[in-house]
């Protein structure tokens, strides 16, 4: 694991000043361009939560969707799309939360998780937790566990774990910052 | 194959009007719902291309990040994203294109794509063929050769396939409306 981790701290790339200035991002396109790390990031993430009786995978889009699907295949498991309001062609259920700015409306599908799944939460980054606690919040909504959220970079000085933690404590980061 | 092919068919869901009136929409996200459905669409994608050489896989924002993730994985070769303006964090190529109304522009980080490369495009859906387009021309600016294109559903009516023909010939659906 701390092998694993090591590698994808070396792969990630900050890029200062984006999506705006005082921001250094961390830009997790390099991992994506290393096939056998990424392979090995979704074998790891698949052994984690292997004993776990996870149901469904829900991916958040867009960047939610590379590893989560991936994961989803790799675990058997259905892979379930969380998209921002007005993607999902079919019947949804949505859930809107506050950004520092403005606020931002997320969906599901109307038949996507079963009530009683244990259901675990993917994306790329934990940063203050509000798309996680809205994707939390579908699942919920019908009646689905949110059994873990798993992300590959969590942002520790944002705080969004405390957000989560009413959902569940089985929060996964590959690396933290 | 045409085994796949109907169970693909099975599981994709029509939805009328969506995104407006008259559109009849090709909604896949039943078949990610369908774990060894997915798996089986990857293995077939990659056994169709292993013999090509395919040095990486372009997967077109949001949807084609889906199965484009998990083939490249599968393949064992680098993903790299083409995304809409302004998500991609790092130095970019872009390039503009029209739409209906208006137009759209998508972006590659500069470094994705290596001189000679022979790239495999994927989408999940051909339609007018616009975006897969665009992808290529991001593809030829960093030298690559697009090898292939690879698509779930083909909308024939449409006719993409002829804005394809000039970067290759090699153009993969898995089913066709």
């Amino acid at each position: 694991m701390s092998q694993l981790q090591d590698r994808i701290r070396a792969s990630i790339r900050d890029v200062k000043d984006f999506p705006k200035p005082g921001i250094l991002f961390k830009d997790i396109m390099p991992v994506l361009e290393d096939p056998e790390l990424s392979a090995d990031i979704v074998k790891h993430f698949a052994s984690v939560f292997s004993s776990q009786g996870i149901n469904a995978v829900v991916g958040v889009e867009s960047r939610g969707f590379l590893f989560g699907m991936a994961l989803a295949i790799q675990m058997q498991v259905p892979f379930v799309s969380v998209r921002k309001k007005g993607k999902l062609p079919y019947q949804t259920i949505s859930y809107k939360y506050d950004l520092e700015y403005g606020s931002a409306e997320v969906e599901m599908h109307i038949d996507s998780i079963k009530a009683g799944w244990k259901v675990l939460i993917h994306d790329d980054l934990l940063a203050t937790g509000g798309t996680a606690t809205a994707a939390a919040e579908l699942v919920k909504m019908q009646g689905g566990n949110v059994e873990a959220f798993a992300f590959l970079v969590e942002l520790e000085f944002l705080n969004g774990r405390e957000r989560l933690e009413p959902y569940t404590k089985n929060i996964v980061n590959l690396v933290a910052y």
